[in-house]
């Protein structure tokens, strides 16, 4: 699964905020590393520069080929096989405890689905893609036909209406034209503004229309940003754009099981209770298929920026066209299939770095998520060569291929509820990896306390553009940023601390207080989810010398090492805090604020940052001075590892009890929502939530400032107390 | 591996200590179970019953067929591709989260072994067995020649002695005669009495020994006992016992990582710290090879009961006869794989019942492992069938296929010393199988507090003979005891409570502290470690018609299906502080005994005992009332479950630390040894340390007597103090 990026874009600058010891850092990347001693530094570097040499892009591309060979959608057979391939790989690459995990969930897979036009005139939707020349793959018999994971079954008859891009504000407008949906099937676009299919579908059914009908405008990813597949990279005339509809935004994972695992004879909810099942009916279509449609209906005309990219004029709609909606779903009990592995630490077994990228595809899954499937099994085959030449990381690096991540972030989940115990006691951090490789531009997400990190690993690894990564991610964001006018990229904002929902990094940050980072190369990709994004497209548009796949090992690799060999751990909270303020700062700027005394909030922030400094300080110190206590190096590691957990709350936010991280947070649309309980009650101008959720924040803070004080004090040879 | 189980017979008469609940249980199994809420036990009896409808006896051959077909040492190619058979095995079974574990250990393979008479005759000893006719295994090419697990290497011509059976007073003796073995070969008899052959080592090492010989005489375990192979159960003229003589009883498992788990990239000791490595070379026999260097000994005539069963004089040698021994082993590391599934718990997936087998055989392990492995197998299709059918166990059962266990625990000492933690936290019992069938006599083995369910669970299982098991049972007791003229045997002595190591139960009990359990049947058996005991011999003397194994299947299963099920677990604590007041008045029967106060133990056993005796009431009482609080229950158990943790002395038995258990242990013969600080204390007379024991002993006691009065108070919704 995966986003348009845009909607992550930061636009916020912290260059002013950020602490000295970050700043220095950047400038001397060859002679220091963040969490390293000094004298470790030479040997991290060496071991780095073995695993950076091993992935090849012949391997990528191989690797890659053998995940787009078939389409692979969660548990279907083709799929099941590429999880016995991974694990049969892992075994002979030396990844140890190799297991593969099954759970049992709420299936969701089309029997059959139908779309026609039965007034003004007859047109039966293909709902399919047609073969484009020169993509052999795109010929293939196996490719399904148009449908929305998640859809509820059922047939209907009626009016359409075409609601634009789906959201509350596109149905407020059509009631003040008079046009109510209800009974009706709304025809909308996925784009302008993006939100989550999911939250269109929700939206739909809250307004009682009987269906959704969710197409790609050609304005969005067709012809009208350029030149279409197989001739470019945007979305040709055919190309549908499937996908889930699941409430993953209540709850992610198998719909019957929220909060606890699907292992096989879990207990259950019945179907009725699982607020994550859509009870509407809903379909994706081309181009190809919506503009009959939208060419024939009749009523108002839809405003200037409802106006699309086909060369007709849009209605409202809502009487001359009726079409005959039907759908017929299997949603029997299946199971997804998630594998596991790990190279195990010499030192650190207990703690462990956990990476992870998702194995089902709608379709072929060329970029999503097979190109990141190809980087891991590059990455894993890297680490296991070093392991077998007794090069072995400190910590345990565990890494997962998911399943079902389209349906609901289903095997993430379930994997991350069945471990979460374990996980609190020992995971460092997640790193994700969804879609790989769709271009040449890097996105690089972390909290906020790993953000410094991650810019500085960008500096080891070269672009193939033949800058340092570092360099080339600076210049794209540069220039992204100049299009979007959101101000100056610097080292404190290169990085992105917004982290909304949408990819397997949401049961670690949101259910188990784990900090995650997320990587990407990202580009022009009109054909997302479609049976077009395939072999040939990555090896046309995407990244036709798999150089961007190669760096992308690279990169994972290097940063689970860094984490993985670190003497201490690389977490800023400094950062942290400064972060926290602007998150802070923008949330107060809504209406009535008057009501809401932020100043507890604000202080408690300045405590924690002053905190954070100072832990900064006496690491940077205790680093440069050379051999580390074990017990200390343990202590401070044991409680930096803590700071995540504790920006819990073991009640949730208020109405998703599954999303306990108080400052990370997404919308129903996906989009990254900071400090969310506190947001939402603020926006609902809920004064007495907004008062507790505030008292939440601050204790967190308070606790968090205490902790690292201990930390600073434990560092200086001292008991305890702040200082 | 295996002990001649006559050893580990319990010698005491319990009866007049048991507490009423358990007596009264022995007659109305029908009608209640213990630890079964009336309300529960129709249930569990439709469970297993349908469980014990599907272990059948061809199905039992069949998988005894594959794991005998060809030799499959510890290490071996075939030893290795069985586990990824197992491991195939129980993913098509069912079972979930199949794992291989690999272990790189410290390895011990033959690459040559020689042994030559030169004087006064030259013989070459063939090191060989030859086949026998109508068993068509034992012409098989790969089996291997006669060598010793651990035996040093190197090179020695030198005076052999006859040291019997190689004990301390045995030599001993010698000594009395003039006779000093430094410097020179020994060769001694397997039994009478029976010693591990390790102890043997050590003891001939310690004797300054250049290399020890260990052959089989005919007394014991060949013609002079009845027929023999391929005629009978006995060993026939070449049959060689091979063989460990790893000092496990010093510390078990990868002698290189002793306490830790010796996962790829582990921390390793140098071979020369490592306690358990001998430092002798060893060298097994058979008769046939024997008896050449036995017939040409000069010296002293033996004394009678030195006297073997060969028709010659035995001589105490130590001049005439000189041997030449080469021995070259290959000690370069090695993998070692555990298998590990498990059918997840329903209810409560984080409370385990872990059940295990070893895999690895000398050579085709007919008896010795496969036919416990044959019954596991049966065992796991049997659970992955129920659970299919949506019939789970309400805990988690762990099924594991050991490697290593010939040569050192090796195998269940890793996985344990990996996943202690968890297993602290999770583990209910470990129930161990390692030779299934050699015979129809049942031998039960169980701590204390298990072993009124082990005895209760017999009668619901059917003998081939046509009664119960426990009626089988009761009568092989019966006749075993009075041909050993060991007292009457009572419901309360049936089951054997003394436990000594020589199987993969050790850690788990010595090192975790796990209640164990230990099954087996069996008969005259004198192919132990040959290449005899394979397929042939099962199918012609230890269990032609596979009823036996299949009965294994049953009664393995029902004893896991009870512990997995119960609403409270069936420890009976009355029955283990009877035990322990046993143990206690046994080894107080010293000399010098008035040295050590034994009154505040005993005190503190009869503290235990009341405790037990109430916990047993109150456990009895709220069953009987029916409907259980779940909470309550989870209160109970995890108490119950702390007990056994609780006779763990962290720093270990004086001079052993590894073994941690201070009422269980075993000495360095492999025999049971009962209180093992205080006894060792007691029997070299060093009082100091026998009083610091007795008073660990006596603190543990106390902090069970009060965690089970505790309990009691909780399941008399009073909060927990001692009534």
């Amino acid at each position: 699964m995966r986003l348009f990026h845009v909607v992550f874009l930061s636009t916020v600058c912290l260059a002013s905020l950020m602490p000295p010891a970050f700043a220095q850092t950047q400038t001397s990347s060859h002679t220091s590393i963040l969490g390293f001693a000094g004298s470790s530094v030479a040997h991290e570097i060496e071991v780095e520069n073995k695993f950076k040499a091993i992935p090849s892009p012949d391997e990528e591309r191989r690797q890659h080929r053998i995940f787009t060979a078939e389409p692979h959608v969660a548990g279907s057979a083709r799929n099941n096989e590429l999880a016995r391939y991974i694990a049969d790989q892992w075994r002979n690459e030396g990844l140890e405890d190799v297991v593969i995990r099954r759970y049992d969930v709420y299936g969701s897979n089309p029997i059959s689905t139908s779309l026609e036009m039965v007034a003004p005139v007859r047109y039966r939707a293909t709902l399919r893609e047609m073969p484009i020349p020169g993509d052999l793959d795109s010929k293939n018999k196996s490719i399904s036909s148009a449908w929305s994971g998640m859809s509820a079954s059922g047939e209907v008859t009626s009016p359409l209406v075409y609601a634009h891009s789906g959201n509350p504000e596109d149905y407020e407008y059509l009631r003040k034209q008079g046009i109510d949906v209800k009974g009706k099937v709304v025809l909308v676009r996925y784009s302008n503004p993006y939100s989550y299919r999911g939250f269109k579908a929700l939206t739909a059914q809250r307004e009682g229309a009987a269906a959704i009908l969710i197409y790609s405008d050609p304005a969005e990813d067709g012809y009208k940003k350029g030149k279409v597949d197989p001739n470019g990279p945007w979305g040709p005339e055919y190309h549908i754009q499937r996908g889930a509809i699941t409430y993953d935004f209540m709850v992610p994972g198998d719909p019957l099981t929220p909060g606890w695992a699907s292992v096989p004879g879990a207990k259950r909810i019945s179907p009725n209770e699982a607020v994550s099942i859509p009870k509407i009916m809903a379909l994706p279509l081309s181009w190809h298929d919506a503009k009959p449609l939208l060419a024939n209906m009749d009523g108002p005309l839809a405003p200037a920026d409802w106006q699309g990219g086909l060369p007709i004029k849009y209605h409202l709609g809502g009487n001359r066209v009726r079409v005959h909606v039907k759908i017929e779903m299997d949603d029997s009990t299946q199971p997804y299939y998630v594998v596991e592995g790990r190279i195990r630490g010499a030192q650190l077994p207990d703690e462990w770095i956990v990476l992870g990228n998702h194995r089902d595809a709608w379709v072929f899954g060329g970029v999503d998520p097979s190109s990141g499937t190809a980087s891991m099994m590059e990455l894993t085959r890297a680490l296991g060569k070093l392991a077998k030449e007794g090069v072995r990381p400190r910590r345990t690096i565990v890494v997962c291929s998911w399943d079902g991540e389209e349906v609901g972030l289903t095997g993430s989940t379930e994997w991350g509820e069945q471990f979460a115990n374990e996980l609190r006691e020992r995971a460092v951090a997640y790193i994700n990896v969804d879609e790989a490789t769709s271009g040449s531009d890097f996105h690089g997400q972390a909290v906020a306390s790993l953000a410094p990190m991650l810019v500085e690993t960008t500096h080891s690894l070269q672009d193939p553009s033949g800058r340092s990564l570092y360099e080339a991610w600076k210049a794209s964001a540069a220039r992204e940023s100049s299009e979007t006018r959101s101000g100056s990229v610097t080292d404190s904002n290169l990085a992105d601390t917004r982290i909304g929902s949408g990819s397997d990094h949401t049961v670690f940050l949101n259910f188990i207080g784990m900090p995650v980072l997320g990587l990407g190369f990202e580009g022009p990709y009109g054909v997302y989810h479609s049976a077009y994004d395939d072999f040939f497209w990555v090896n046309h548009f995407g990244d036709p010398g798999y150089r961007y796949h190669t760096l992308m090992s690279q990169l994972w690799g290097v940063l689970a090492l860094r984490l993985a060999n670190a003497d201490l751990f690389p977490f800023d909270f400094a950062s942290y805090a400064a972060n926290i303020r602007q998150f802070v700062n923008e949330m107060s700027r809504g209406k009535d604020m008057s009501q809401l005394d932020l100043k507890p909030v604000l202080d408690a922030v300045d405590g924690f940052e002053a905190a954070g400094t100072r832990l900064n300080e006496s690491m940077s110190r205790t680093l440069k001075a050379g051999v580390l206590n074990p017990e200390l190096a343990e202590t401070v590691n044991h409680g930096t590892m803590q700071v995540e957990r504790n920006w819990l709350n073991p009640d949730g936010i208020p109405g998703r009890p599954w999303f306990k991280h108080i400052l990370y947070g997404a919308r129903f649309t996906y989009a990254h929502l900071e400090l969310p309980g506190l947001t939402e009650a603020v926006e609902k101008q809920d004064w007495p939530t907004a008062k507790q959720q505030a008292e939440i924040l601050r204790q967190a803070l308070d606790n968090n400032t205490k902790l690292l004080n201990e930390l600073s004090a434990a560092l200086k040879g001292e008991k305890g107390e702040p200082q």
